[in-house]
């Protein structure tokens, strides 16, 4: 039974039931968001994350938003409301595009909707705000379990593979990313070994990659970050894979910090380095890496381990949340459409236009 | 001035007395180890810590071995008992190799002195054993400010500077190794700006450097290992300066765990990757790294931070100490001696051979 790291519950006075990620591996609580502003905090202070599922959970944030009770008056209001909580919600983290492309969709659907129906009234438009958040979801789900049909025989008999961070179950609608590569490996029979980088400073592989395998009975050590590299020279991985928060039109992909250090070492050591990601991670907009926004996270993130400082008063600290790694680096990427071998401009361009 | 680790106190009967490492940055305590037991332990347990400071701590514990009553019964049983404990305190802890070679140079001086001296009694020997373990201390100081006074030019004004856990007073007799070189490039007025990876997984780099450096007045700012590779791409580092525990014959250096990963990213950016250590670092009986033995230490260091368990039960974990860095990846080895550039068997033999 795959771990389900969000759940609408309800109609449109529903809420969105979020297994809040801050307290895992100790504690499995799931967390009741009634309301934007709350939804807001649970996506900035990671109770929920990973790229896909803020974009799901930001889309039924909207809903959430159309349950206050001036975006129930009339359908002007209700479209102005939307548009003013849709700019709210994508500036809560800057990096993964999955969060504004989903506030983006479901903008452009109740416009499109308001177009269509100027007569409706403010229900039908927030039954319309609440299905396109479903079918977000729904999507998404369908699109992880489609990375894994994809990707899985890359997962070779016997096979060590690295990963960072968490693309899981609990980073999607779905059942992840890189870890739906592995789920889909190990439903197959597959036997393989997985390490996972301890992602510091939040520690997502340590606490939620380990304890998400686990469940999952798929054999799985955790390193610290800086062990990956003799990791590699020990012969012990044959591949790295990872998720991605945005993929520009030229391949170069921004990840959870750490990962274009791993680029750069499975490079060096000759190994096959994968991105899995749905097609709504990548961002045609934009040329390639340089332009990614990266999120400066707080310096306590660092400074503290759990109420205990480690360092020292006054010493600065410094807190990237993501880096990018470059194309020439990837091996390729894997979506929910195939794979792109050696991604370049022209593949991706070419791999986003084909209807599968 | 300048932080001391360690400190003999008293004559023969004395105390060794060492900042207790595993209590920094909160507290600055004092430990007096007053028997060999207990100094296994403080050397085990990481209270006193790194190559230089290991093999000068080990050197005093047979001074305190020799405390025990039948090491002083006569002169026979007293070496005898000296070369037992040389054994007990060998096996502490595996890399680095000041460790057994200062082990070893008492033990080759007391056999010298049993051999001259055949008549002499245990308390004259006593007296012997902490001359040495005196000259090693005076020694290993003198050789700390050397590396720092024939490196410090490699500081150039306004330079970035990543290093990795601590390879300074703390880790020393003296002001360090690495870092010796920072401080004698900050007392001739450079400026330049530090970074310290805070080296996973018991933070040698965010408690012990970030400490040792803002005491000294130096600019420092933490990041997390994972954050090194983005740091470079950034042009904020113009290089990497680590310690070593043990040097090959053709220059491969074991150091903290995540000093070859850096090793490879510094390479891949085009930086100057410098190893700085004592002459007493290298191990000329061992050809290549391959044959330097890596300490793997409890699973505990990695599966807690402070009293809480960040892993969940069940989930394996690997917890080496120490990797290899490729002789190649060296731009240049800094010793007591002088600059060894592009360091290979030739070089590091000629280096060692020459009086200086």
């Amino acid at each position: 039974m795959m771990i389900q790291s969000l759940r609408w519950t309800g109609g449109v006075d529903g809420c969105l039931e979020i297994i809040d990620q801050r307290k895992l591996p100790d504690e499995l609580v799931k967390l009741q968001c009634t309301d934007v502003r709350q939804l807001y905090d649970a996506i900035k202070t990671l109770a929920v994350r990973g790229a896909p599922a803020i974009g799901v959970a930001a889309a039924y944030g909207l809903v959430l938003s159309m349950q206050e009770s001036r975006a129930q008056e009339d359908l002007a209001t209700a479209l102005a409301s939307l548009n003013e909580n849709c700019m709210y919600l994508s500036g809560v983290r800057p990096t993964a595009v999955n969060l504004s492309g989903a506030l983006q969709r479901v903008r452009a659907g109740a416009e499109e909707f308001v177009r269509q129906r100027p007569g409706a009234g403010a229900g039908e438009f927030r039954e319309f705000v609440l299905e396109q958040a479903n079918t977000i979801f729904q999507e998404d789900a369908a699109m992880c379990r489609r990375i894994g049909e994809n990707g899985w025989q890359l997962v070779t008999e016997g096979v060590g593979i690295l990963t960072h961070c968490n693309a899981g179950a609990l980073a999607t609608a779905g059942q992840g990313t890189a870890l739906s590569v592995l789920y889909e490996a190990h439903n197959r029979g597959r036997q393989f070994k997985v390490y996972a980088c301890e992602s510091r400073p939040l520690l997502q592989g340590a606490r939620l990659t380990a304890w998400e395998l686990q469940q999952a009975g798929i054999d799985v050590t955790v390193i610290c970050d800086d062990m990956a590299a003799y990791l590699m020279k020990q012969g012990r991985v044959d591949m790295v894979i990872t998720g991605a928060d945005r993929i520009a039109a030229n391949g170069d992909t921004a990840n959870k910090i750490g990962t274009y250090g791993l680029s750069i070492l499975a490079a060096r050591h000759k190994l096959d380095f994968y991105v899995a990601a749905p097609t709504s991670t990548f961002d045609l907009s934009i040329k390639s890496g340089q332009e990614i926004p990266i999120e400066e996270r707080p310096a306590q993130e660092i400074q503290f381990c759990g109420d205990k400082r480690i360092i020292t008063e006054g010493v600065e600290v410094w807190n990237p949340a993501f880096d990018v790694t470059n194309a020439e680096d990837i091996t390729a990427i894997i979506t929910d459409k195939g794979i792109i071998k050696k991604p370049n401009a022209e593949k991706i361009a070419a791999h986003l236009r084909c209807k599968v």
